[in-house]
């Protein structure tokens, strides 16, 4: 393991060399980068995964390489406890093995690997991961509830996977059944995935909303990141932002549990105002601010450099009453770079506070939430 | 010497094709390309530009070989008619010279290159330009209407520059002064630009709305194309589109004088419901549409795909009420590319009509146009 | 004008010529492509790689969809027989199983997969293949001899692995010991890598043309060949050319042991002469001949336009004794694409014959071959 | 074996730093950058240059932006004496004017500009540039031998241009007449250019030689170098490296009446041995030197990282007799790049001095010069 630690040492110097010499790699490119912000730190974690250990293709080191290439914070692999497809090949009865290869994998990186496992039920309650476990060879009930009993007694953090599948909903339409509203009520059912693989769900959406479910987004990968997420051609993997006061499993899962998350699914961030508000302005920075002129001198209006720090472009929406030079209302502001706008102040001001409606990012179905950028 | 350049350009043709697959086709990609509307072509114009004649830095016969690049169907170059800062150099002194080079350079392609000039005088009513003169060393009148209205003598179409330049308003904001109603009512002054080489107005946009005057566009350069419009990093200068019955300098006015038009500036799209609502509907294309199915079957979603076949992005949002499997309610659909969206249907429909607002359009000011998508 | 005229027409085709080869995006790229030669078909062959089931890190069916990713005609992954480090989790006691499931993978593919097995020894002989075995189980003998006579037994291919590896040889110098000499004078060992992974051997080239042991060159991977070779950026795997009567394993087995082979490795060919020059006169096609003129007339320079229909670059050496126009004696053609070549000829001639030295290819250390390209 | 793949992508990290370089900005890579030399500055020259005061198509300011997004550090613009298509447009008498309007505009930069003029005549002695004039109006003679004498008289530099050029020569062998012996051997011809635009010329090469003439190559530029020379694709325009004590024009002036030149023209130098072997052994730096090691410790192979610093790439052949272990001896070192070499060494060593030929450099006609790269 001291030969992969030394690999993995050149591996970061590597990285910084290729970040000081081509700011636009993709080697640099796809680590996953998004702001802390006030009094927490961004984790960026992939909650559900497959390896060779169920229905994956890969044996878990790889996705411990995946998720070191794409920065994350968090992985863990979920494998199904009822559904073995491989088991002639590897009939190994402990279902802690996935995780502890990819433990060892991970030695020597800030990556923190979450024991885990998916309930594999028919609907309801469909699947279900329950992530943080002790022991997950004591999940193996034939009740389900008693599974999310265990789960829970083990201390896990539990979440319902794609409630919209199609093979178990063929409308698409992710729905709260009796069961589900029992494991709520009981406490023993957590969060819930908004975002899983391709797909989103509104309904979901709604339902954590109504239901104080954390919102999840995953891969559920189970062949390449690579490959099934265009990373190459600049695509990524869901991931789920977890707000923590620090880098510990222990602040990890009291982020998870106390719903502090937001979502990243292609360009879309999807969370509670009282986070995805501080995320989005902790993204977007005011870099400079110079009037206009004209060789006839100053002018009214402000040119106002805004840096979006984050790796998700944004769409604003101006709401701020004053019209601009450059631009009509809607403003995209693309990811890691620099964008422009003049503002027409009218008369000068020292302070212009610029309201905006962010038309990528959903608290609920349909509903954007609103930011300001101070200009000084 | 020009023909020993001309033979080598030939022999770049050759080793220009080697050059262009290792970055895959930008010479392809900067042909402007919209498609046409029911009973309208769409002609891609720029009608403002300098060249040495007045105060620019190119030969007329650049102006021309930018537009071949650009795939234009149409361009004037509208030398200052009161502004000479080169006659030192240049002291010809008919203002149609500027025109007939270009014209000249022209020949053989189907480039049309209109006889223009730029009447510029303080504010008001600032710079205006006529095109489709006959011969613009008639318009050199002390008294600025008796210039608009030998320009409207001679059949020309006018239109007002830039009316937001914070040189000669430093608070950006375009405002019509006693002169400017004068020449609208009167008939004598017929468009104005709503963007001019870097800027958007929604001020001008609300003028040309309250007084039917034609919304422009236009690059107003003076340097190079390709370097101001940062076109090898796949930007494009502002253009007009003009929707004539058919590919002709009459048709061509007639559509200006008409209204019939669209501006395009960077990402956004500007003119009226009429011809704004066709243009997208006629970019938009229902590529193919089968249901998603599981290995339990066959799902009531519905996954479609959109082409873009427009070198403009949309971005729109979802008005129609069914929600989507993919995606949260705005949209992007990339230019010149599939884009596929899932919709929820909830039950199988032989039609379904998607209604759509387009939010990088606007009609007016902080006003989006919808279109409908019709999926069979 | 009318020159004018010409070239524009001419701009136009090129414009239409650089749209229709350059749409490929690196899904399209990645797909290894050579030409076939006089009397064979070329097949692209990577016949080492490792899964799960010795120490590699992948399920066997992810070696199929990467070769299918790349185009190859057929793969072998070569488990070691004595090295099982995932045993406690893959106790499958049959050394054919990985052959099974990428078989099955492969299924309703053109993709070839062939039986092979790595005999896995302390040098000497260091490591070996063996493939188109029939049953990998019966090679596990504690004498090497007895392995390489039951595999041939089975009719096998053998090839001797790496014999330059750092880790059994420090020198990195490939060295034949009395034992290869011997399995190499029974018959029972028939090929050699001169490329494995990353390295490249002059010596294990020499000692495969003292010998008359086929020339191998394969990736070896245990990973991912998109990581490890950097295919999204343009690397390839290293592979194997075989020249085949037709598409069946019995035609690549006939071309293996016949000898019929050439390397690929970044951008290096090796191979015999016999093969490497037809493949390479195969992908260097003369596709326009046009003599340059001036306004004064026809000259006697003549512009050649060559096209490289294969996937690697070529670097030229023009031994023919005219000199160039447009370039000194060392010409650079590129992979996929066109590359002009301007020749003085002195007099008119009906054919001419321009023979290269081809400088990235080898036949024997520090040799390199000739190739005749005929225009007429 | 795993070990041996660890051990291989260390390898590799080095290997893609040189790859993440291939995609940085091009608004970066066209600043043409090549390193001093022991005792002299390199200029980075285009000295054959037009502008619309002849027969180019740009104002002289164009001319001067282009030079400095190129980075260069000195231009003429060599207007035709005799050649003035524009003269019904620009009557211009004073020969000078392009120069001043040029010096201007380059007013606050390091860019130095050059007054000159191009001599344009029939062949011979064909079309010749004079360039640190004092007065180009003076050169107006009908005896082409006078307007010579008359720039040597201001102190003048001048050479031959496009010796090679089909409309003088239509078998495009650069040939001396006696016109041409006679300016030389009177001293008042002082270079040649061995390359013009899009053209290379032995024949030149050969002139230069035997006459101690100056080397030269320039763009010969009347449209825009954006278009011509392909830079958004990575292509560049020919130029003269000048190797001069310091930035003055004195010094450049002396650089070349000395013949320190090496020309860079695609990618290939051309120049004398005596500069281009400190040229480039200045571009190729060593890096980094580490023993190759595998699990069982360190080997024989050392592992040599060389940086290009320069901006054109170099084929290089390997002379040293140590064979490599990741090549055969023809090694690619592209521009701005590391590149792993791996020796093997045979034996411990101090020091290594390795011996390449350069084959994209030459110094007579199919002669290529050998540096050699010491590694301690």
């Amino acid at each position: 393991m001291k030969i992969k630690k030394i690999l993995f040492i050149l591996t970061l110097l590597f990285i910084s060399v290729s970040y000081a010499q081509n700011t636009h790699s993709h080697s640099h490119e796809r680590i996953i980068d998004f702001p802390d912000i006030p009094g927490y730190k961004t984790l960026t974690c992939d909650l559900h995964q497959h390896s060779v250990f169920s229905d994956g293709e890969v044996w878990p080191s790889i996705r411990v390489q995946e998720a070191l290439k794409d920065g994350l914070e968090a992985i863990s692999i979920t494998e199904h406890l009822e559904y073995q497809p491989h088991k002639d090949d590897i009939p190994h009865p402990d279902r802690n093995r996935s995780f502890e290869i990819a433990k060892n994998e991970a030695e020597g990186h800030d990556l923190m690997v979450i024991n885990g496992a998916e309930i594999t039920r028919e609907m309801p309650p469909g699947h279900a991961n329950a992530i943080f476990l002790k022991d997950a060879n004591l999940l193996n009930f034939e009740d389900v509830i008693e599974a999310f009993r265990e789960a829970n007694k083990q201390g896990a953090f539990t979440f319902w996977n794609h409630p919209n599948w199609i093979a178990q909903r063929p409308d698409g339409v992710a729905t709260l059944t009796d069961l589900h509203r029992q494991l709520i009520n009981e406490g023993l059912l957590h969060g819930i995935e908004v975002v899983n693989e391709y797909t989103y769900s509104d309904e979901a959406l709604q339902i954590a909303l109504d239901h104080n479910l954390t919102i999840m987004g995953t891969s559920d990968i189970h062949g390449l990141i690579d490959w099934q997420f265009k990373v190459p051609e600049g695509g990524h993997r869901p991931i789920t932002l977890v707000f923590a006061r620090e880098h510990t499993e222990k602040a990890l899962k009291e982020g998870l549990k106390q719903r502090r998350t937001v979502v990243w699914f292609n360009n879309l961030l999807i969370g509670n105002t009282e986070f995805i508000v501080p995320l989005i302005e902790s993204s977007i920075l005011v870099k400079k601010v110079i009037p206009l002129s004209s060789y006839k001198g100053e002018s009214l209006v402000e040119q106002v450099t805004i840096e979006n720090i984050s790796d998700t472009d944004f769409i604003l929406e101006n709401l701020s009453g004053y019209t601009l030079h450059n631009s009509a209302d809607v403003v995209e502001v693309k990811a890691k770079s620099n964008t422009i706008i003049e503002i027409k102040t009218l008369e000068a001001k020292p302070v212009l506070a610029i309201r905006f409606r962010v038309l990528n990012a959903v608290t609920a179905p349909n509903t954007h939430p609103e930011i300001v950028v101070k200009i000084r």
